[in-house]
């Protein structure tokens, strides 16, 4: 039959392929396959080209086929899956709002952010062009990554403009930098939770949605393989997460843009090297974001360091692409060096599964997205140091952890502001002091210029070296504007992740305490008689792994960060310095004209 | 007979020493003798103390003597004395306006612009406890130096703020950096000159005021003294004074506060070391001015460096006495290259005569007030290569002299933009640089003390070495604040002395091309059988003496040129690499402290 869609509003083409599309309009589609929210079609005037799948509706008779199993990897541990929610059906959708005038993406169907994704085959059509009947449903099609590296941030390409609180909340854990439409919203994990046993009053509690709660009422279950066993160890600082036995690092490079649907959309992958496999796969920064998601859901009481920000506008410029690549290698040092995250199998999957191997990658894929160990049953593949005094003191504990929580407090605000000052010192240097010094030099250049009407021969060489003096001085504001590339913008790459692990503690801390707070109830409840002993003992147990995990987490967390800001600080000093070094250089060159004047 | 006073205007005390005057009010006087401007006396309420002269009327009967003649020291080739002008009668004075509220300085009695001083002792009076008739006038009694280190500048202290066009102006000739109530205003010259024959239609040519006319038409006449002789001899690039055959410096140090009228009032002095004698002598700036004033009345075309400005509020000081004494010693050396005025009898004057022996100085003092080889007469004094050939060639002259004034526009222009961009990129560092290097080292020690409450004893040695980094980055801030006193002042004040100098050549090629304008004009009236040959030929001699001089002042003007603007330079670019020189170390002992982390 003839694919057919008529267009809900009016759209603009703005760009090379794209076709502009009147309000109620009939088009021919030629395939109802989006790729990433864009459909390709012939418009009423005969143009051919692409236009966003959320503006037109497609003509015809509803899907008979039942909504795939959209849950399928939830957890088997207590959680009942849930109906596909009432914005998975199939039929076409009222999108929630008329999109913007002129706006070059599509506006997310569905309202975007409750929109659950992950293990969503579909999604991932556009790139592996799965030809699963999920796929064939319109309106869904594509739907969670329709804005993907296209939606965020907003107007201003990043660099050097000042960043607000509301900008860096965006990036703590759950909404994790997602913009509506992302497959991570917090409402989904709710969901999912709102099956189990729970005496937690508040529904959308971390310690409820991360599973920590079911876990310590000893409600998860599973099988725990061998290879999902995960050691926290006594180490001299207290627990510690036990070393990966075999570290490796991994670098990302060689960002190259490529092209699908006949050249007309383009995607940066990415080039890995694990240097345990020294084999390259590429990645494209959606792979990432999948992994992400992934592993935040995974593990509740890890920080999983935050992916660097998505960006609307210029992602195919050559700073973006250059600054994505060195967060990704910020994010990519922080995975190796975490002994559980560097060892989990998805992130195993991601690093070695080879990039031409569609079937492999899929498999692993639809495993990881099947993993039962998420959650509550994380809890449940630790193991903790064992025997008589081998249990964690209560109070010791919570004072750590309070300890560590104003500490995250302080050390938070304390990033924001630097963060703060370097973007404005940056932006200082590339706007007011690359100006100053070539004012300077533009200033003695003229006076060169008049000096040069004297008519005085003896006086050549001295032109010359205030002429040669403005132009060092020329290069030294350009030196300035360059500069920060070199310091100032890794000192910002660094806070940024810090300022996304330092906003996954406030959850993992809520965990734990939700933990302790379960204990001190259970006691509670034995004293009253309302309890068994037995089941108390069994609370603290497990309460004793959870505290035993995010003391690991915290260790682990000290560990890195006095690792990086020493190599950070150490970086910015020795980059400062050359930089000076070469202004002297410049000057000195300059000083040295006058020497035969 | 009690001497007493009627307040004309409130007077509210500021100071210590000061009493406060009502209107009306009538004081009892300690002595009708004002000290720049002030009176000491008893008002009504019995307090006793200073007030000034000008918020007072002076109760007595008018004085019968006759006022002294003020213009003794007018040069006798045919320049009548004038009778004083108006203002100087000794009736009490109507204050050209109501001073301004709480003003600490006294407001200029007479309008003080209009009035010449030059030459009257009384101005001195103050310094010498001159005891002549002339010092009992009330009113006029120092008149012309009352506000004269109080007032000028205005508001803001100098440094830093933005030079203007119409600031700059003050800087001009004539007008010279002096407000009102100077004694060199341009007036007083065109007075003198009125008296002259001339056939210039504009009285107030400078051709006319300084004597090139009277010059050129053989009116000026005199007896030249051997030591008075001034030689214009052709060296390689022209002609050249003769150079100074006993060449000596001066240095201007220690600038020490000392104090007159029972320690109420003080005046900074400089100690002045000239190399030829090796006597250290005590100058006050008014002795300077006085200096500058004799100098600039004597030569029609040489340029009188410009002594630095003048500054109302905050004159003790350090800042200022410290920019005024180097501001001096650039016009010493200024003074002492130059082989004309090094010489001047004046000058040898100011720089030999013992700061004690006040007869002396004052008998030199009127020496050179009553110097007849002034203006007009000075070019007596010029001798110039003479012989067949040796006088230059009109033509030749008039093309250098125009390049030379299109060179000293455009060297004005590009003087004012140095020295504009000079002083805003001082006040940037002075502000914004250090504010932004201090935040930065603010944000790092604000990190540290985050880092501090870690509780992890191994990373005790990174937080101090991230405070000592923000330390350092705080001393850095320190030293571009400090910095442009080092590099940025000293080519400021070069740029003003020679700001100065521009301002002076428009007037020398004036009267250079005054003269060249007479000897067409003669050529022409020979023709037209107007004039003598013999008195044409005079014409066209006595221009030639103008053309050597002034050729021989601008070579002088390269040749001082091309030394200081090396020599700053080089001073400027050496300061400059010094200063990130001690960045780079403060950096490097910031990296340091790394080493042990």
């Amino acid at each position: 039959m003839a694919l057919r869609a008529r267009a809900l509003y009016d759209f603009r083409s703005e760009n090379p392929g794209e076709i502009s599309l009147r309000e109620h309009e009939v088009l021919s589609l030629c395939s109802e396959q989006d790729i990433e929210g864009w459909l390709e079609g012939v418009n009423s005037r005969g143009d051919r080209g692409l236009f966003p799948a959320s503006y037109v509706q497609v003509l015809r008779a509803p899907a008979a086929e039942p909504p795939p199993a959209r849950y399928a990897n939830v957890p088997a541990g207590g959680f009942d899956p849930l109906p596909p929610p009432a914005a998975f059906k199939p039929a076409a959708p009222e999108p929630f709002a008329p999109p913007a005038a002129g706006c070059p993406f599509p506006p997310a169907p569905y309202g975007g952010s409750y929109q659950p994704s992950q293990g969503s085959d579909d999604d991932w059509d556009d790139d592996w062009d799965d030809s699963s009947t999920v796929a064939d449903e319109p309106g869904a099609l594509g739907s969670s990554y329709p804005d993907y590296e296209a939606a965020g941030g907003g107007a201003a390409s990043g660099r050097y403009r000042l960043s607000t609180r509301s900008e860096l909340s965006l990036g703590s854990r759950g909404g994790g930098g997602h913009l509506p439409g992302h497959p991570h919203p917090p409402g989904g994990s709710a969901a999912k939770s709102s099956a189990t046993v729970s005496r937690n009053l508040n529904r959308f509690s971390t310690f409820v949605k991360s599973g920590g709660e079911a876990f310590v009422l000893g409600e998860a279950s599973g099988f725990v393989k061998d290879g999902d066993k995960l050691c926290v160890v006594l180490g001299p600082r207290g627990p510690e997460w036990q070393e990966n036995p075999y570290p490796f690092q991994c670098s990302i490079e060689d960002p190259t843009k490529q092209t699908k649907f006949k050249g007309m959309k383009s995607y940066i992958a990415y080039k890995l090297v694990p240097s345990h496999t020294g084999q390259q796969v590429h990645r494209r920064y959606k792979h990432f974001d999948w992994l992400y998601g992934r592993l935040a859901e995974k593990f509740p009481v890890i920080s999983v360091p935050h992916l660097p920000e998505k960006q609307a506008t210029g992602r195919f410029e050559e700073d973006f692409i250059s600054k994505r690549r060195k967060g990704l290698a910020w994010w990519m040092d922080h995975m190796c060096s975490h002994p559980v995250l560097a060892q989990c199998d998805a992130f195993q999957h991601f690093l070695t599964c080879p990039s031409t191997d569609e079937k492999a990658w899929k498999q692993g894929k639809r495993k990881a997205e099947k993993d039962e160990m998420v959650g509550a049953n994380f809890f449940l593949t630790i193991s903790v140091p064992a025997g008589p005094g081998a249990g964690l003191d209560l109070q010791e504990v919570e004072s750590q952890v309070d300890g560590f929580k104003a500490f995250t407090k302080k050390m938070d605000e304390s990033a924001l502001q630097l963060n703060h000052t370097a973007n404005e010192f940056a932006r200082k240097q590339v706007t007011g002091f690359k100006k100053e010094y070539q004012k300077v030099g533009h200033s003695f250049k003229c006076l060169s210029q008049a000096f040069e009407l004297d008519q005085q021969a003896f006086s050549a060489g001295l032109n010359q070296a205030i002429a040669f003096t403005g132009e060092a001085y020329d290069a030294i504001g350009d030196l300035f504007a360059d500069q920060p590339r070199q310091d100032l913008d890794p000192v910002m790459d660094l806070l940024a992740l810090y300022q996304g692990h330092l906003a996954n503690f406030p959850d993992i801390i809520h965990v734990q305490k939700g933990a302790l707070t379960k204990v001190k109830e259970s006691k509670r409840h034995v004293e009253e008689g309302k309890m068994e002993l037995q089941k108390a003992e069994g609370i603290q147990e497990r309460c004793n792994i959870i505290s035993f995990a995010t003391l690991a987490e915290i260790n682990h967390f000290h560990k890195i960060r006095v690792r990086d800001f020493k190599s950070q600080m150490q970086h910015f000093l020795q980059q400062q310095i050359l930089f000076f070094q070469k202004v002297t250089q410049k000057l000195e060159e300059a000083l040295h004209k006058y020497d035969s004047v």
